[in-house]
């Protein structure tokens, strides 16, 4: 495990330090947790008691909090960033050796440069192209003409169809799926005829990809994923969909065919997003939120019924069956009173 | 790519040709995408301005809009499902070789043809049967005395597990399970004890199951997935359940135990449907909707909470929680109207 | 197939045995579906009219239907609980041999007793411990470091990561990933920086995982599955996340990360958590509902949009947008009839 001295992290990090710079770190840990090898962080004003009670070696913390301690101390504009930040210096560099595994099996014509890495039983196919240090995980699936970007990674068991490009420096978890036929069939009389899905998945730089997430190939055209997005896992992105930079969804999301995402927008867990719709840029879905119409304008939108114990959602739930009846008898009582405020005048 | 002319399009799919039969296309495209050397089609009435625009060499449209071109076209009654059957035309065979990869491992016992094919690493278990010109991709995993039937294809690293039966031409993608044992357990004290779950999965013909999808095997008797059904990718189905001929699921739809759906439906996207329920034939559930009662009569069914920006949604959430006090205020109000009355009338 | 004899069932499982000891049962089997060679059992009363009709040799019973039936039969407090046993007694013993297939990839350090089973293809790595009888089914992928307790059983096609520990008697199915990087990033302007998932996910004893299920590693500290947790396949647990011993999780549910689940808990399909959520103990949540803040107190807990044909959902749907109004016109008419009062009182 790396020891760094808070000097050096200064260095590396930045932001201003307060207290012995000779202190040494061996972790980043929450403040309730942490000990004296320990340094730890101040995200959010609420956590404020925590801070005295830490036994933390030493802090991150934003400016507002710069003589909330007397902890040896890192101030900085955003403590989360931060941490963030020393976090990946003291990540254990994963143990990935270069080299093709004797039990892989790559075609003839594939192209797998000497700094890049198949694992035990993975499979790549014919004239595929891996980037310098790509990292294909054991029993992987990578399909003819599949590229891979330098410096990406696909963990374990994840299966990438013909066809399909991966940028730079992007991450795919196990069990995900990139490039399945997209969900097309045209009706024929009371059969189905399936639709050839020929686009591919294209997928920029920088993006995450959660495990077992699938995103479906083009039915003619071509899936994108733009660069920096992050998805989690068990997400489901349907054929010919466009998701834009640096946009981020979390587990369980689903977006159907032909939805345009904008840039920097997120969704909540289970959010979905029907077919042929347009999200703007900067739109907020909240979680378990079902979006069945083009968002136009930036904004946190919301459509999730709220919960209750049982039996008053029963109550609730029976009322709304009758709102349609309920307002029909407002605007009875309405004309009721209307009416005899005249008879009256009269 | 295979370059058709238009006579040879309508001498194998049908339809009436207007315009040079011995015009050349080398695949379909979307109005808008197409250039000259594609076909186009113009499948529903909406996207017709795109028709005057188009570059295609030739396009595909229904008997209403004959007239509304001068181009080279082809006159069908469905121009959605004729294009499906051309683009079918211009898929490109997928190279899947006959033969067993060297390094997949098939039991001694298990019964692959000739003309079968089982991909790098893949398992064959004891007894299995895979029919003529089957596919089993890289990595899959198929159980002891599983049957696949003939021209079917399982994607990589699809798990089937022991003593299912998949028919003839069915597909599954990457990523699906088929056969994990159901969610059954019984209550014993504070702890649950597991049921075993001995009943298996049967697939019929023309079956698509769609990448990460699951299939439970029945707890006594067989989950059934009835002839012509197509589901999208994660979707998850309960042991037991029966899902009619012709239905379509798209993703992320859960069906939970027990549940029999009929045949034609279809559910929109993480639609989900409880336990032990019965739902008719030509049933439509909407996307995001939870179905928690069974479904007698055909019809479009919807339970989903209104999208709205979120300060407007979190209005309407406090009010929907007082929706049974509202109520009884109005029959109050009503009381009190109609005892004015009385009293005025005296 | 076993045949039990009546007087081996009591022996073993317990219960009053009334009728002939000697008559012999080959499997447990519905009332409706069992023949003369099967034991069946009555679990809800509602199903007692089949009792009548059932052609099993013997029937499970509770007490109070004691006198029910004139068939053989075995009396008992619970008889769910009695059919989960004897099904156990019938279920075939899963023909698994120990030794490590020779296909599978052992990394030199990985620990595997004789006892433990390693299948076609599975890749163990670098100071991975199995314990007795463990069982790693083909496909699988066991990462570094990775601990799987006695009599523990992988499915074909698992993934574990890195560091991530498994307790005995656990059964993992096909295509769940245990360990997969959790959802953390820090927003860095524009753009996202990754937070290093450093903990690791500890699953206990007894707990079963379905198949494409997805547990994240925690940020700093781990993710933890108590003792005899049941999850269903399709679910997301994210980083952080304690779900308490013997909690139950049916299909396509999602946690949020930091969330935790008390003891004894259910959550219905495609219940969906927060994250940073406490549930308490014994508290239910209904199939569909999204919990978005935290629950104190036992009870069951709902919050779904009742379905409806969908142009009745339609007029709901567009008065539920003007509920807020609605309410504001019910105090007006308050008002008008209060002032109205005191008006005439004058």
């Amino acid at each position: 495990m790396a020891a760094l001295r808070l000097s050096e992290i200064v260095a590396r990090v930045g932001g201003e330090l307060i207290g012995d710079p000779d202190i040494t770190v061996l972790r980043v840990a929450p403040l309730q947790a942490a000990g004296p090898e320990d340094l730890s962080f101040l995200a959010q004003a609420k956590y404020r008691s925590q801070l005295r009670e830490t036994r933390a070696a030493a802090v991150v913390i934003g400016r507002a909090e710069r003589d909330a301690t007397r902890l040896p101390r890192i101030v900085c504009d955003d403590p989360y960033l931060y941490f963030a930040r020393v976090a990946q210096l003291f990540a254990p560099a994963d143990a990935v050796s270069a080299g093709v595994h004797p039990s892989a099996v790559v075609e003839a014509d594939a192209s797998v440069p000497a700094s890049a890495s198949v694992g035990a039983g993975a499979y790549i196919g014919t004239r595929a192209r891996l980037g310098e240090r790509a990292v294909v995980g054991p029993g992987c699936h990578v399909g003819a003409r599949v590229e891979i970007g330098e410096d990406s990674r696909l963990h374990a068991l994840v299966s990438v169809y013909a066809g399909c490009r991966i940028g730079r420096r992007t991450i795919v978890h196990s069990g995900a799926v990139i490039g399945a036929d997209g969900f097309g069939m045209a009706r024929d009389g009371e059969r189905w005829t399936k639709i050839p899905q020929v686009g591919a998945v294209v997928i920029g730089d920088d993006v995450e990809i959660g495990a077992n997430t699938t995103i479906d190939r083009g039915a003619l055209e071509d899936t994108v994923i733009e660069d920096g997005v992050k998805l989690d896992n068990q997400i489901q992105i349907g054929h010919n969909v466009r998701i834009g930079a640096h946009t981020a969804m979390a587990g369980c999301v689903g977006v159907a065919g032909s939805a345009r995402i904008g840039r920097h927008c997120t969704v909540g867990g289970a959010g979905m997003i029907l077919g042929h719709l347009e999200i703007a840029d900067y739109v907020n879905i909240s979680a378990g939120t079902l979006v069945a119409k083009s968002i136009k304008r930036p904004g946190t939108y919301t459509g999730i019924f709220p919960i209750a114990e049982n039996r008053e959602w029963a109550r609730t739930a029976a009322q709304l069956r009758r709102l349609d009846e309920l307002a029909e008898r407002v605007r009875e009582l309405e004309r009721r009173l209307t009416e005899r405020k005249r008879g009256r005048k009269k």
